[in-house]
């Protein structure tokens, strides 16, 4: 096995990443800009470097990356998700210096990245894509005539866009005229590339992944879906395994999808191959290249332990599981503890965790790099913890959800935990009624009133008897 | 359901059932003595009582623990494990109130408390027990006589005993004579009966035990057993399922003693039925008529919510599972995380708790009732943190084991946590070799060496830092 890895990211993913090095005994490498001088993710690594007082242009600097794994003894580099995760120059690099880098090939990321080119290539491989451009466009007017003949509304995307940036939903030729320009700037700033391509917008669809593990020695297998539909701005908020509206048979067909692609593609280690579901619409959207934030779910249903096996893969070693070896077993939702204020239209929160109380209990699990007394930097992005509810049915894991969420204690900052709340709440939603629709069309679910923290209120009851009683 | 349930406990165990009360939607009415004034069960609950200034007095009055449920409103009572809950006339005093008490009937307890009655009872009805008396022993001499016939060594047990407590080996005739005194008194003063009974004690065996689950719609089903094998001086320290001992032919001939014993004695509610097991030897031990400790092993590898499921049969609801639908997944172990010194002679160690970070990560659970800042209190038992681990395979549970125990931070006391991660390292315990004397026969185990705190070291670097910048 690897000796030593370098963790080319920070937060809960960096944290994720050394809790599976401490149990495959690899020595585990952080690195650290300014701001993340007291962060979990450098207290709790092997090792630990500085690199530099730029908050984030260390985390991106892939040249620097390398030459440090280098020169600290790495063998292996996980880049986490986000910052260089999904820049196939960067894996390249990796392979050139003689490092491995946990995730595909630089020339599949390549190819997947352009997300046209990837339409295109499964198009023709006989996979649904959803109807739209075969290429990037050349102009607004291009743009225009394709709509018309797909029907508004029409999603702009940027071709090499990703994690919910660089897209708008476009409702008539005024907007999409509008949105030609702002979209387009957003993709060359965001993505180093200004192409974008047109997709028809399915209205009342839900956003369906499957995760999917390929080794080396061709073996593929997915395990099942992720129910991605609980968006603000698509943003995921919440994901759920498995998805409670999919049919055994639409489960199966995905799934099969799923793999076709990752063989079609030549596919390495863990990958998430996104779809857009809607009744018997089912079509390939795009494949991520990387772990996602929510890959915990997927855990929680099948009990593979997803970043182990993409060091074991990396590493060269088959898939330990065969297909008919992975059930899925019960629901779990993972919560995206965001800080930010969702009643000031999601205003970021940073600042001290004056107090961080970890829920507990049966089927509940946490992934965060966040602790009593720490400053959230605000140079990053929001969420700082993920709360992961596992139960052996769908009513059951809604309400343990809500009880797992009034368990925590997060004070010192606004979450956006009582939306959550309140989604677990609603009737549609439990009654699994939900696309990606579902949070814009309740603006009702942020009139929740903002409880009073007993403990602070027993706090003030106990400085008052301390007061009066002399002490 | 019921409405408002009445915990007759404090602790983990209290914070346990109020999480089953909060995602059942029950209120939930916590009790408090006075050094539990500021404990999480109290914090945690929907109502609190105090029950009077004397620390254990309240938790033992189950007239008053009836009266204020009555008073409260509540329409049941769990009483957790310990304290009352083992007391028939506990049970029958609720009973008699109008309140469901979350467990089996009070005669079922009286029966199964009288250890040597529900030994005979069982095997006149063909269920192996260990070889021993048939009925109380009558005077040392007996006692004596008796275990000539059945060979040394002996155990010499309290009748009504139970917790590991009230018991004796004796290796040779003068021990016994010495024991019977000793452990008569021992058994006078905390079981308030001295009748003693003999067992052959099997020396290299494994403890067994298997949990069940009986509704009162004639459904009895078992969630398969526990190994409690790891112990020092008969207290359970580590509990493990599945048994990674035991063949398939022997965990479904234990899983079928253990659903027969709880139908010969008409069982309801959950149990948990104990075995001495020795290569093909397998005897019934005791059967306790309570939620165990470590309850959450068989939770991890079944899914099943025990708790929950004894509120439900309680309430006379119909078990949610057959027999059939029940599967063992991976291996799961318990950590009991004393607030004791290992390397003293296991001294308890009381006092605050400096700073306790959860840990977390796939795979993880924990249950405990301390926060940063609580002052454990030196009145009850010292098991402050039960850390559970679930792994796909035997190796991953171990290798995670390791990461949880030093992912977790609890400072300010001392705990058993050190001895545990040597336990998970050692060879025969890895190869699954292990039996109920194997921590008394490797005090190696104990040759731990302290790891300095590494965020203390840091926090001593960063004051240096300060002092030095003048800050």
């Amino acid at each position: 096995m690897f000796h030593k890895l370098l963790i080319a990211n920070r937060g809960e993913i960096a944290v994720r990443i050394e809790r599976a090095c401490a149990e495959m005994g690899i020595r585990s490498v952080a690195v650290y800009t300014e701001p993340d001088r007291f962060a979990l993710h450098v207290k709790r690594a092997d090792e630990a470097y500085f690199i530099g007082d730029d908050p984030l242009d260390g985390y991106l600097d892939a040249q620097r990356l390398v030459d440090l794994a280098r020169e600290t003894g790495c063998d292996a580099l996980h880049p986490g998700y986000g910052f260089l995760a999904e820049q196939a120059d960067f894996a390249r690099l990796c392979a050139q210096t003689g490092i491995a880098f946990i995730g595909p090939d630089a020339e599949v990321i390549a190819r997947m990245a352009d997300k046209s080119g990837a339409r295109e290539t499964l198009r023709e491989a006989g996979i649904p894509v959803t109807p739209g451009s075969r290429a990037p466009l050349a102009s607004a007017e291009e743009a225009l005539a394709l709509a018309e003949a797909l029907g508004y509304p029409v999603m702009l995307k940027a071709n090499h866009g990703g994690g919910g940036r660089g897209l708008r939903r476009c409702d008539d030729p005024a907007q999409l005229e509008q949105a030609w320009g702002q979209v387009g700037e957003e993709a060359d700033a965001r993505f180093a590339s200004g192409a974008l391509f047109l997709e028809k917008c399915l209205v009342g669809s839900q956003h369906i992944e499957v995760q999917v593990l390929a080794d080396r020695h061709a073996s593929v297998i997915h395990l099942f879906e992720r129910d991605c539909s609980i968006q603000r701005r698509n943003q995921k908020l919440m994901e759920i395994a498995p998805s409670p509206r999919l049919t055994p048979e639409q489960r199966a067909y995905v799934g099969q999808l799923a793999v076709r692609t990752a063989r079609l593609v030549g596919y390495e280690n863990a990958g998430t191959v996104e779809f857009l579901v809607r009744g018997n619409e089912i079509y390939f959207m795009e494949m991520n290249t990387r772990i996602q934030v929510e890959h915990t779910v997927s855990e929680a249903v099948t009990g593979v332990d997803i970043v182990r096996e993409q060091i074991r893969i990396a590493y060269g070693l088959k898939l330990a599981f065969r297909q008919e070896d992975i059930r899925h077993h019960g629901y779990a939702i993972e919560f995206r503890i965001n800080a930010e204020d969702p009643k000031n239209d999601f205003l970021p929160s940073f600042g001290r965790i004056t107090r961080y109380y970890a829920p507990g209990g049966p089927g509940v699990r946490t992934d965060t790099a966040i602790y009593t007394g720490y400053r959230l930097p605000p140079h990053f992005d929001t969420l700082c913890l993920k709360l992961i509810v596992w139960g052996m049915t769908w009513e059951e894991t809604l309400d343990r959800g809500v009880r797992a969420l009034n368990d925590m204690r997060l004070h010192g900052i606004k979450t956006t935990a009582p939306l959550y709340e309140e989604i677990l709440k609603h009737p549609d939603f439990r009654r699994g009624d939900f696309d990606t629709g579902f949070v814009l069309r309740h603006p009702e679910l942020l009139d929740y009133s903002v409880k009073r923290n007993p403990d602070e209120v027993a706090l003030v009851v106990a400085a008052a008897i301390a007061v009066h009683a002399g002490l």
